[in-house]
Formats: structure tokens, sequence, C-alpha cells
């Protein structure tokens, strides 16, 4: 697991949302904080195969579900054999798997409010699930310097919740993604959710490709076809500010890159995106962002300047560590 | 602590129930899956006695109170010398803990829908209390062959709520059992819980032998008196269907069996269970079942098929592993 | 973390109330367990800086935010390099961790119902937070004999929920404290916390001293400032008995001692307290206790026997391991 901590700042105060009584905005920078211990058991029989299993622990300050205390979440049990791994529970999904997707991530929050995806799609899930009947099984095989990956979530097994007219999102999501490295220099990634996160025909593609121009030095491009459910960022697909009918999440290309300096502990990370969405609060097709890592073995010092699809700014800077 | 994961099949959606409303049923098949983790700490004093305790982590597929995520359960404490261990807080009840009283089980999820008692009692609690003032004690001593064990359970110990005209199963129960083994080859069990699951004048009494009559093969036969509170499988005591006043678990009779193969790996099992009660969902006094195992060397595929006294067919395939 | 288990003896059904329909009273003795379990992690960078972080599991028998299962509580990260520790999250507050504010206490408890501080004051939190946005910031530096400490707690970090008359304790709780030992025989302690808990202007201050007056013998004056937000013992300053303007939880002066005898395993500890508080159920001004504690060698059996400002008898027997 890891922990981190820092301050986020963001503008128009996303963080904390408006008081609904006075609609006086509550700050605009927050201390937040996150602490993930994964808890991890395994066993190999006489042949060679490896069971294991996983439950998490995480505390995420200020989070609905994971801000009070340490959540505790759905399990994940696997068997991996000659490359190949099959995940049954709460499983790594292929889509959110994808080498390259999170790609234009900055700072040591790891965030790209304009590079990352904004239609939904399921995870792992750290928090506890809304619904015991939901069911994930997930198939990933690596040979040479090829991944690729499925995975299948259901959101209720049971038979019982199939109309996603009463019910909502509860179609069954379709994920496949790969990963391949081409002498070392060159990554592709790509993946594709249908259903994602259960919604009736919502689906979201991704292809992405980074190459190293330098040792130390590389730069990628990304592009997203977001679906047309989820969560633009600071408004979610539920909120009656947007509307699933008139919005529209379009597509997003991000172009990223980071250098290393020669103190090769030095990292500086940036990103431009491009969405052709169109939603009410939309104030710009254009984000972008620049970060830096520090490393201190073990450690790192992270700090980014982004501004997202509603021309707001936002800034953080923190500490991460691993354990 | 384990892992297990497969399919498990029950006729007339035992497993998913109604829908209320439109009266269709859910699936007879279900992935179910369960991961548990055992959290355990001990320390030993200077004169060699043992204390120590242990938290549960759990998650069970589709469980109404462990389905969501791991849950957490109220702590045990215990100190051990010379062969006495003592217990205080989420006791190992000693009927639970009767060696035999599970021995008709099959496959790798354990199953056993016929050969099982139907009446409640008290054990170590997985999901959280639903009182915080449930006590529990318990005493273990074993000499050679010799276990005998002693538990109380007190549903709740503030003295408060005693009334069970008015609060319920609030009976304290006590629990007594014992196992020996003879020779090698011949095991002898039994056990009772009086005021069962805290339930007024509810005794369950169980005694069974098994006795190997190969090296490779084993034959048991169980009686368990059920008495008048509990859950015939797929009913509860508690649901509308079951009437505390006319319905009679009755008593169980169970002969059941294991036979190894010559491999060494491939273990082979079946019960036959004749239950003398009567409720209004019986259809039948005969149950039936068998299974099979492979070890895998630290894990095992193992698969079942059964029938329960209402003659539904239910079968399950998958693998468990340990850690 | 630890286990501790043993019967609590307290006068006038302390422990467990009284039926709110039929006013009879509850068991004055109850079966009182705890287990404690910490989960650290922690790594260290290439500069000998170390990062760590805790979760904490607690269970409470009779606890009403802890009983029924294992608490899970907020995280805390903190980082360490040259005897400076900064801690984020759920930290250890400073007045909290005054070396000498709990040395009144007895027995395999640790409990003292007349010598510990009566004011309200932010500590290490074990149950869950009650608001996402609490945060706590805490440093502490140690170098030869002397700690230092300070921390700050901010209830409600986003800004929305600032009104003490509105939304009550949620003031910014500031917090000092320091530790001295001289001679290895004198030890000094002090701290002070400013807006106890949230309270406004609730200000707790303690001071105290212990010295050795012979090797196995040592003597201890404490003293604390309650202030005026807290829970007399028995009794909470949201009971409709306790009227913050009337009641007053005045200043506590302890006197105590403990004494190891010659097998250097028993150790025998006492105290004697004064009060000048006047609240309705007040009985008099002063309190005191007796207890002793038998070391195991990892574990302790110990016992009390106290007297409350309510002239109430407590009593408590039970044994401890850490691990």
């Amino acid at each position: 697991g890891y922990g981190r901590t820092g301050v986020i700042y963001y503008e128009d105060s996303v963080l904390t949302g408006t008081d609904p009584l006075t609609l006086s905005e509550g700050s605009d920078s927050q201390v937040i904080s996150r602490l993930r211990m994964n808890l991890d058991a395994s066993t190999s029989t006489d042949a060679g195969v490896d069971f294991g299993a996983r439950f998490r622990l995480q505390w995420d300050q200020g989070s609905g579900s994971r801000g009070d205390d340490a959540s505790t979440n759905a399990g994940k049990l696997f068997v991996t054999a000659s490359g190949l791994t099959v995940e049954v529970g709460n499983v790594d999904t292929a889509l959110d798997s994808a080498g390259l997707l999170y790609a234009s991530e900055l700072g040591s929050y790891d965030r790209s409010v304009g590079g990352n995806a904004l239609g939904a799609f399921f995870a792992y899930e750290s928090s506890p699930y809304s619904n015991v009947d939901r069911l994930g099984v997930a198939v990933k095989y690596s040979v040479d310097n090829l991944t690729v990956r499925a995975s299948y979530v259901d959101p209720d097994q049971s038979g019982l919740v199939e109309d996603t007219a009463v019910f909502g999102d509860v179609k069954e999501e379709y994920s496949v993604s790969a990963d391949y490295t081409w002498n070392d220099r060159l990554e592709l990634s790509g993946g594709v959710a249908l259903n994602g996160a259960g919604n009736d025909d919502h689906d979201v593609y991704f292809v992405g490709a980074r190459y190293a121009v330098l040792e130390n030095a590389r730069i990628g491009l990304n592009w997203i076809d977001n679906g047309d459910a989820g969560s633009p960022v600071g408004l979610s697909s539920t909120d009656a500010e947007f509307d699933g009918l008139v919005d529209d999440l379009g597509s997003t290309v991000a172009l990223y890159g980071d250098y290393t300096l020669a103190d090769g502990l030095t990292n500086i990370e940036a990103y431009v995106a491009n969405n052709s969405g169109d939603w009410a609060a939309k104030e710009t097709d254009n984000s972008f962002g620049v970060g830096v890592n520090y490393d201190l073995g073990g450690a790192r010092l992270g700090a980014s300047l982004q501004r997202d699809y509603q021309e707001r700014v936002t800034a953080d800077m923190g500490v991460r560590f691993n354990f």
C-alpha cells in the first residue's frame, strides 16, 4: 500500500461544495491524505500454481464513503500459472488496467483533470459494494512484451435485477485491453469497456502510445471516447446540472510527456488535452497541466498545476510513500 | 484463513429468492466466493503461558451481512497453558467445535444440506454482533486423545434484557462437547447446547462416531436432535412459512463415508440422512449427497451433488485454498 | 496492540444504565474485554527519513461505537527524522500525550475515576470520525531528556461549518505539551489544550511531577484545570443532568505513588484526588483508589478499588497482555 498527504487547491470550492443555506463557499484549499493498506495472502500448490487473495483497507480524507474510517472492501481471489491470471470477485478490470490510460497524471497525487477518462467504467472497488450480488471475473495473460486482459462485471448476478428502466445501471460490463512494448522504447496501449459501469449502451474506447525520444524523456498521445455516462470533473452524471440527453462527454485527446533532469531524481511532466464534448458548465475545449516529482528513494515529493474544462485552476503539493 | 470460489446451483432460486413484485425467479446458479483472513496475535509469558487474540475479516459473495465488504467481528481473547485453553469474548462454542458435527459435508464448499444440524446454536461469529453486551466464555482441555469443551454465551450480559416474552432470544446458552480418538481408528464425538442460540428451552443434542475401516476409507454415523428453533435448509424459523408451534425439526440420522483413491489425491465422499421432523415445505424424510475432492497440494478442487428435504437438487463445483 | 479482559464492578449500574421502561437497574458487574490491533507500515528513504502510517482495529465489549465488531479508524501518517516527527490525519494530540497525565491510573484496566482529567480534549481516535472533514496535524521533537509536542485539530476543515451556535463543537483545538526527565529520578510534565475537543473557550491545563524517592518507589503530584466542558465520571456534558452554565468541573489535584515489592514483580499503587468543582450529582470533593499489578513477563494481572466523586465504589480485576 501507500500513504500520501499534502494540500490540494481547487478554485470555486470544488473540494468542499457550497453551504446549501447561506450559499457561502467553503475553502478552496484542503489538506487531503490517503492511507491504503493491501492485505495480501497467497499459497502455491506443488505444481507451481499460485493462489492468492486481497483485501484493502483505505482511508481518504474527506471521502463520503472512506472518510470517517478505513473502509474495508469486497475480496479478490486469483490463481496464476504460466503467465495466465484468473481473478474472481472484486477484480482489476481490463480497461482500468490499461498501461497508459492514466499516463497523463501529474504530481504526488497522480491527478489529471483534463487527460483522464470522463466516462464511467468499473474498476477495483476500494469502498464497499452497493450490491452484495455484484460479480466480477477477469483474465490476464502476459507473454514477452505483450499483456492482454479481459474482464466481466455483472452489477447484480441474481437475475432479479435486469430491467435498466426500473433498476438503473445494472447491465453487464464487458471490457478488454492490451499493452505492448516494442524495443523497450515504444509503449502501445488500448482498451474498451462496453456498457461501462453498467450503463446501457455506454461504451468507452481508449488507445494510447508513448515513445522514449531520449533515455530521460518520453512523449505520449492518448485518445479516449468517453461515451455518454460519467462525470466531467467536479460534476457527475447524476447531478441535476448534467443532462444525459443534451450533454455530451465527447472524446478526449491528450498529449503528454515527462523529462528527468540530470540529477536523475527530478522528473518534470506535463500534458495538454482537448475535449470535443459539450456540457452546460464547460467553458473551454482545452485543459492542461504541469507537474514535478522529486525522488527521495522510497518516497517522493510532488506538485502540479492544472486547468480543467471549466477554466478552473487547481494545484497540489504533497508527499507520497510506498510500503 | 482461506479463499474459495466456484459455482453453486440450487433449484427453485433458493440462492436468490423471488422478485416480490413480478414473482419471477432469480438464477438457480450463482458464482459464490468467500475470502477469510484471520488476524492473530499472541505472546508468551516467562512461565510458558500463552496469551492470544483473534479478529477475522471475511467477505461472502451475496451475504446480507458480509457481502458488500469484508466484515470485521468482535474479538476473541484466550490464554493457554498445559493443554487448558480459556477463551473470552467471541468464543468458539463447545457444540460448534465438536469434531464430527460437520463430518458429512462435501466438496470444496463443505456443504451438507441434509446431514448438518437444523437447530440453532451459537458459534464463533464472523459478522458483527447485534448486541454490544453479548458475552462468551469457553474452556477447552486436551489430554492425550481426549478433548473436552464447555462454553457459555449470554446474548446480553447487562441484566436489563432478560424477559424472552419481550426481548426474544436472550436466554443464556450452555454447551458442552467431547471428542475421543481410540487407536487412531475410531473417533467418538458428542455435545449438547441448552437454550441454543438464546432460545428458551430449545436444546440441541449430538453424538457421532467414525471408523477407519481401511487405511483409505472411513465410515461414520451422526445423530442430532435438532430441538425446536432453527432453520431447515432454505427456510428459517423466523420465516412466516415456519411455525414453531406446528412445525417440528425432529432428529437427524446421517450415515456418511469417504474413500481415497489409489492416487492418494482424489477423495470420494457421500452421505445419506434421514430426518424425522415435519414442516410445511418438507417433501421427503431422506436427503443424500455425493462429492469429490482433488488435492492440489495447498489447494483443492471439489464438487458435490445433493438433494435436500424439499426434494430440491443442489450442486457445486469450485476451488479452495488455505493460507 | 494488546488484549485485556476481566470484570469491572461499579455501583449503581453505571456500566449498564437503567431500563427506561421499568426503571429496573442492570448488573453492577460486567465482563469487559478489549482487543486492540495496530496495523503499522513504514518505509525509509535513502537519506534516513522514515515515513510511516497506522490504522487500528479495536473491539471494546459494551462500547456503543466499538462493541459489535472491530472498529476501523481514520489513518495516521507520519514522517520522522533527527528526533522530529510530523503527523497528519488522526494524530496523537499534544495534551493527550503528556507523559504524566494518566499516571494515577490503576490496575490492569488503567482506570482512575478521580485522578484523570474530566474536561474534554481531542485524542487519537480509535472509532470512526463523525466528520469526514476532521483534520489533525501534530509535531513532536525529542532531544536528550526533553520532549515537546504541539498539535492542531480542526473538527471540520471545509470552512462551511464554523458557527458554534449552529454547529456545536467545531472550533479548532490548539494543544502543546512538554516532558522533561532530570537525573533519571524526577519527571516533569505539562500541557494545555485550547478550545478542547472543539468547544469554544474551553481550555484544559495540566502540570505534573513525579519523583523516585527510592529505586522501587515513586510519588507524584498532578494538577489539572478541567475547563468547562467534559464528562464527570458516569456523567457526560451532553447529559440532561449536566448543565454547563451551572455545573463546574473545577480543578483536580491528585497525589499518587507506586511501590514495587522485593520480588520485583508486584507493584502496589494508589492515589488521592481532590476536585474543586461543583455539579448536581457530586457528593464529595475527594476521590481515591488503590491498585496492584503482578508482572507475568509479557502479561500482567491487576486489580483496583476506587471511589468516585459521587461516592460510588468501583472495583476491577483482570489480565492484560501486549503483543
